[in-house]
């Protein structure tokens, strides 16, 4: 076994590359319940599964499923829990905390042959889909039929509605529509030791025995495995207009947000990316900057053709008043999209810069925005480091991201010592450590700050009710005794 | 001790009603911890806090504390914990399930005296509430300041925030703006030993820990005690539109619901009243109703006026479609507000009828209203009973009420069978025992049938983990042992 660090964790134990730890008829027993070609034993094969997209983590499983059904899954599940061998699901891996590294090898599943949309009910708004169904792919089919789903997290042409709703997914719509547990009405679970339950139901009003699906939700795949979600939609936004407003500082734009919202105007995005997170993506899209912007902010209206109209006026009224160098609005659809496509590539723009990228996802209350950004700023000249910064300012969700090479041993202590201090930051200022990317290795052991020991000694016991055997998704989400 | 059978329930043990059980020295320490004035073990006070608003229970508490603040609260707890009393929280009692009637004795917690808003921040979208804050009273402080707290049950007027979240309470405004769940980020609570722990944050964006926040809401006060709520609001829609809707049959108005909402449209209010309903509130509120109208409809569209423009003429077009006999559009607000206070006294208008009102609070997926419908009509001709039928219809939430006698031993039984098929008919429609109302006592013993032995169990062990020795408000909402 070999070791590595990464930001924010435990030393992480590296399961030896070689051969799976698993007994012979243990691996027959799992390929006779998902068929051979779906049981993956192979180094080469469990490599792929070894990481996600977090830097700084990487374990091999013993063994990866590819099951076919929420039965398979409950056998698969079963026959784990018979010997005692640890269990990691997985959607497609684009988590950024660690989450579906199997740190203590064993089995992992990966729901990517479960991708079947049962049904798209508009008269309902439900649909009922497979865990592993890709986010866009919904997003595409309720669209046709003039509905919505409106959770759109960047990754959202690879990830999985799964893995969506193990992560409690975010993204660009949150303010105006919420995150992915406000679309989960119910869920098809696997409990620890194999059992089937559904919990929630397919009406939005339901109040019938304890909250599990919203227990579940952002539970990190640490208490049950989701076969099937039925997830709320809503009707499609008629239309939409789009504005990119260029700032000559960053405070005023910063300052924008809880101005926009303080006016009673409610876009379903509202974005910001600071001076390095622009350069990154200009060479990446060349939007062709005007000269001397230190901040751009995206902000997107929807709605009836009419409202948007009116919500239009509202935003253009507080730009006036906002110090804006200047805005344009998003001419056509063509022009939309490809601003947005490159705000969503701010993340891989700015990871071609330096070697590593540790991206944070501290979120504050709207009006702190300005702060935070200031100490971003001061914590990056501290350590003397380059943080480019972007995201959901209107919901006061914030990705500094810190650009360095994590094999230069000085530099990654000062990348540990700003972590640190953002998280600080973030908590002194009433915000959180995580706002959509969870907290799975890689802020385990910053979780007590904010929850207290109390409130953590009590998830601990929740988990030990689900999984007593400690077999789901083990290390992770769960803080580390002190 | 006597005993009285609730419909739905097991017999329920009536505290006597003479003096308290409770030790002299533990009751001076209660009143120590909040007041002389504020612990009442006088017969007659309790008396005041032996019931709610569900018909047929009834037990007397021990003594009933006002605490005027989360540390009073947590005193009170730690000191019952000290001595295995049970403690049962109270906000305004208009709860339908028999929720806050303290059926082991024991000390009730009414949060009457915490009724403090805190803050209501525009920039932020959040007000920080006591639990004691009269609902309506909120509403009428954040629309004063353009913003807007969605959740509307229709005991608003009356019911605490700290019970709607307790209940997780529905209302009017379902359909397009959630429940109380959906507006609550955070909550202070104290925990079964007395500990004060917070949970969530003042962000819309978190996913640091379990969601134990939304495990809380909803939980029937057996889990934890809230001591301050940070709910979310959302900027005030501009204007509105309503419609009153009538219809020569039943049928077609039940149709025209899913119809609705197939076109697209999301209304934000979506109500409907049958005849028996009517014929009630007529006679309360003389709503000059068209000859031969055997349902009414409600439909409220909301938002930018422009907007509403829009929506209106998407009903409208529905409607010319329905069937509907003819239909108003409300001509100014007090016309509306004249309709809607009538709908809000669709209950106390049927209560006047028969001694005795149960009403249920069956919920279906939307597409199956009119099947639903056609189950309450023959549940009540097999049993010759009268029931009244209203709800919110666009969530499918439907409130079947039986007009009967309780007295009447006969009558009872068969009251007792309808509520049976009642439920029977939502869960085989793919519907769920309780939209909005909540288990409490009257629907404990239907429990499984929703949600099968595993994950009444599980729900058990998470009850265990709050509250080991089982003094939250015992007895409610967790199923009775098969």
């Amino acid at each position: 076994m070999g070791s590595r660090a990464g930001i924010g964790g435990k030393k992480v134990a590296l399961q030896q590359e070689g051969a799976t730890r698993l007994r012979r008829s243990f691996i027959q027993e799992l390929a006779r319940i998902v068929g051979a070609g779906n049981c993956l034993t192979e180094a080469a094969a469990r490599e792929s599964y070894a990481y996600d997209s977090t830097p700084g983590y990487r374990a091999f499983p013993d063994a990866v499923v590819l099951p076919g059904s929420a039965e398979e899954v409950a056998r698969v599940v079963r026959l784990c829990a018979q010997e005692g061998v640890p269990v990691t699901p997985r959607g497609a891996g684009t988590n950024l905390s660690g989450g579906t590294v199997p740190v203590s090898g064993g089995v992992v599943i990966a729901f990517t042959r479960m991708q079947t949309i049962h049904s798209i009910d508009a008269a309902n708004q439900v649909a009922v889909v497979d865990p592993g169904v890709v986010t866009a792919r919904l997003h595409q089919e309720v669209e046709a039929r003039g509905l919505f789903y409106p959770p759109d997290p960047s990754s959202q042409s690879v990830s999985t509605l799964g893995g969506n709703v193990a992560e409690n997914a975010g993204g660009l719509r949150g303010l105006k529509y919420g995150v992915t547990r406000d679309y989960v009405l119910g869920l098809e679970v696997v409990l620890a030791d194999g059992t089937l339950i559904d919990t929630g139901s397919s009406t939005l009003k339901n109040v019938t025995g304890y909250n599990l699906t919203q227990l579940l939700c952002g539970s990190e795949g640490t208490l049950a495995l989701f076969t099937r979600l039925t997830l709320r939609l809503i009707p499609k936004p008629a239309t939409r207009r789009s504005f990119l407003v260029f700032f000559a500082d960053l405070e005023p734009a910063a300052a924008m947000v809880p101005a926009l919202v303080e006016a009673g105007v409610l876009p379903a995005t509202l974005e910001i990316m600071d001076r390095v997170t622009l350069q990154a993506v200009e060479q990446y899209a060349k939007l062709g900057l005007p000269e001397g912007v230190e901040a751009l902010v995206l902000i997107e209206v929807d709605g009836a053709a009419a409202q948007v109209e009116a919500e239009a006026a509202g935003v253009t009224e507080v730009l006036r008043k906002s110090g804006a160098k200047e805005w344009q609005v998003a001419k056509d659809e063509a022009t939309r999209d490809r601003v947005w496509a490159a705000r969503r590539a701010a993340l891989a723009a700015l990871s071609r810069r330096r070697p590593t990228t540790v991206l944070e996802d501290v979120t504050v209350p709207r009006r702190q925005i300005p702060a935070m950004f200031a100490e971003i700023k001061s914590i990056a000249r501290r350590h003397q480091l380059e943080i480019g910064t972007f995201g959901h300012a209107g919901d006061g969700n914030l990705h500094p991201t810190i650009l360095c090479d994590l094999r230069d041993e000085a530099e990654y202590h000062r990348v540990e010592a700003a972590v640190e201090e953002l998280f600080a930051a973030s908590l002194s200022l009433g915000g959180v450590l995580s706002g959509e990317h969870g907290i799975g290795l890689a802020k385990n052991r910053f979780l007590h700050r904010q929850l207290g020991q109390a409130q953590v000694r009590l998830m601990r016991q929740i988990k030990e009710v689900f999984d007593p055997r400690q077999l789901l998704n083990p290390g992770k989400a769960l803080g580390v005794i002190p």
